[in-house]
């Protein structure tokens, strides 16, 4: 067994496990991150591709933002095709200014592993067996394997960066952690192809036969989403059936104008709920997809993992330079606030844009009229429109 | 047989048949009301008590404000106590100046009953068995019996005015209707009171116990109310078992302040939702609870059936003014664009404050990010506030 010693264990090279470290390193204060998978496969990944502005400040902060501000496109609004209405919604001019930028998830978490090579931190790629101990202790440690050696990581505190199905949420015993979930009845079929968007924004179709999204990784590579039922298999689906079914449901002249192409990339993603609280245990904190899933109608899932990295980041500065250890306990309960609100909102324009095949006459009439009261009031729309930008994150004093 | 004739034949002398009987009859177009209860019947009947500005103006349009000016009480606001948080939503300030006023639904009855006696039209009292007929030919007509003698009221159109239980949507061919329903698993038990308010404005309180209500009919009458299970019995409630469990559920500074009395009334009600589609059929047009129930959180339901009052007042005066019958068949679309906005608020409201013990975790934590969320932001209450006053009436063109 060899000894490691680091000031954070951080678990998983991610985009949070990755925006922790930069901030952290650059800040002086020492990092590991351990990742079970290859680089390449860590790549691989398709996700999100919007990020708020909070998210996009905290890339410029860590050093890291220089390709996305060279590379990334500056949304200022998107629109809602609601049964054939269309609305915009500006988001520039509902937020007093704020934006949105598309690029990928994939590219940030390139961006990241390049800066992080850059400063000469170490991440052990192919760890294996990653298990934390002695988080309840002021001695916490991190035990794992690679390339048949063994390791024990001793540090201050570990960062559970490593996801839904990670280690770190499984190793907190079941009695100190309450579930929230809601599973819904349907999945995302997403399609990637080097096709010119139809749309120079984002559009969200809600329409009778299903959700449709149109979005873009870049102005040659855009990515298409349509609603499928639960359990629907992706080999039930040729790119002639994608592009057909996409086309009845968006707008006649945005089913005219789209081009389609062979997909480089398709997948099912089921849409899913969940939060864990609280999203720590003694010295490690949970971060991301380790302690909250959002479906992705909003886009906040990348947002929100940055989100809960400020947070941490912001609370370790002040317990290494100022000695707040009072903080520490605080990391949850401040994560949660702007979390549940981003669960909400992602909850809201799921069940607002999709097709319930179990909802009652009522129901329906209501998200119809839901929808019709937030895109007609003004006030209705800068709700959406400061949501969707991303709530401001919480100060941590 | 007796034969009567008329132009619009009104059924129920409820606020809804009264106010309309009184545009009706000051722009000269003639109106006969059929009611089946006595008129100190109908003034018994305990209801709303908060009109919206719009539903205000109605009234002063009748000729019939001028009580309501001298004794009504203009709100700006309400509070929300959340889980012992009070959070005030300023109605004025968030709406650029609108307000509420607090004058009960027996009040502006007696007013309208008042007025139409001044203008000498006529209310047939004691009206059984009224039957529409004919609502799909130009020469609709109803029959009733008074005093052991049968008539026949010819008319061009008819207005059924006759609330939930009524004849008028009972005598609509059911395939021609479609209905939406939603019934919730408590009602509200409420007592008047010959005490002083708590409070200068109305108190919406969410609280573990159950959703509570003050209310006031006048600065020396209160209303308050209690959420209780339904199926729960009034004899159930001694008054000071009312007011011990009020005082439960009140901010401590309220609870202390509140002054208890013996009840003048004491009853429950059911919560429910309805809407029934269409609200007309051929010359036959629902008005109010004959059409549509909201459950009382958010105090649509008098101002929803003057909405309506108003649309279908508009559509006659042009009918009859400029011949333009084309505007007949939209009465139905007009109004349910509003009535489903006001549902969708009553259902928010209802769902927001009020304990649902059959709600999983996750729900209850979105219900509570959702409140969160919209009392924090100003967009949010801005929501609130301008449902709360009354979103704008369509304009009848």
């Amino acid at each position: 067994m060899k000894t490691l010693k680091t000031q954070v264990a951080i678990i998983g090279a991610g985009p949070s496990g990755l925006l922790l470290g930069q901030l952290l390193h650059n800040a002086g204060i020492d990092t590991l991150i351990l990742e079970r998978q290859t680089p390449d496969y860590v790549l691989a990944r398709i996700r999100a591709g919007v990020l708020e502005q909070g998210m996009v400040e905290l890339l410029r902060k860590a050093g890291a933002g220089q390709r996305m501000d060279a590379e990334g496109l500056v949304h200022h609004g998107f629109d809602l095709s609601l049964d054939g209405r269309q609305v915009h919604i500006d988001l520039h001019a509902l937020t007093g200014g704020k934006t949105v930028m598309v690029y990928g998830q994939t590219e940030v978490t390139r961006d990241l592993m390049a800066a992080r090579q850059v400063a000469g931190a170490t991440t052990f790629y192919g760890a294996e067996n990653v298990v934390p101990h002695g988080m309840k202790t002021a001695e916490p440690f991190v035990t794992f394997e690679k390339d048949g050696q063994s390791y024990r990581l001793d540090c201050d505190y570990i960062a559970g960066c490593d996801g839904f199905h990670g280690v770190a949420r499984q190793s907190i015993p079941a009695e100190n952690l309450k579930i929230f979930e809601r599973v819904y009845p349907f999945g995302w079929l997403g399609i990637l192809a080097d096709t010119p968007p139809v749309h120079d924004e984002l559009v969200y179709a809600r329409h009778q036969r299903g959700f449709a999204l149109c979005s873009m990784r870049s102005s040659t590579r855009t990515r298409y989403y349509l609603q499928v039922p639960a359990g629907e298999k992706v080999e039930q689906w040729s790119d002639q059936r994608f592009w057909d079914e996409l086309k009845s449901r968006l707008p006649v002249e945005l089913a005219e104008t789209l081009i389609t192409g062979p997909s480089i990339e398709k997948s099912i993603a089921p849409l899913r709920s969940f939060v864990v609280e609280p999203m720590q245990y003694g010295r490690m904190f949970l971060v991301g997809d380790a302690a909250h899933i959002v479906p992705p109608t909003g886009a906040k899932g990348l947002n929100l993992a940055a989100s809960d990295v400020s947070t941490l980041f912001e609370i370790l500065l002040k317990v290494y330079r100022e000695d707040r250890l009072d903080l520490l306990e605080k990391y949850s309960q401040i994560c949660l606030r702007r979390v549940w609100k981003a669960e909400r909102f992602s909850w809201w324009m799921t069940s607002m844009l999709h097709r319930f095949d179990d909802h009652d006459g009522f129901s329906q009439r209501i998200a119809e009229s839901e929808l019709a009261y937030f895109v007609d009031s003004e006030a209705g729309r800068k709700t959406i429109a400061e949501n969707y930008v991303g709530l401001p994150y919480e100060p941590i004093e």
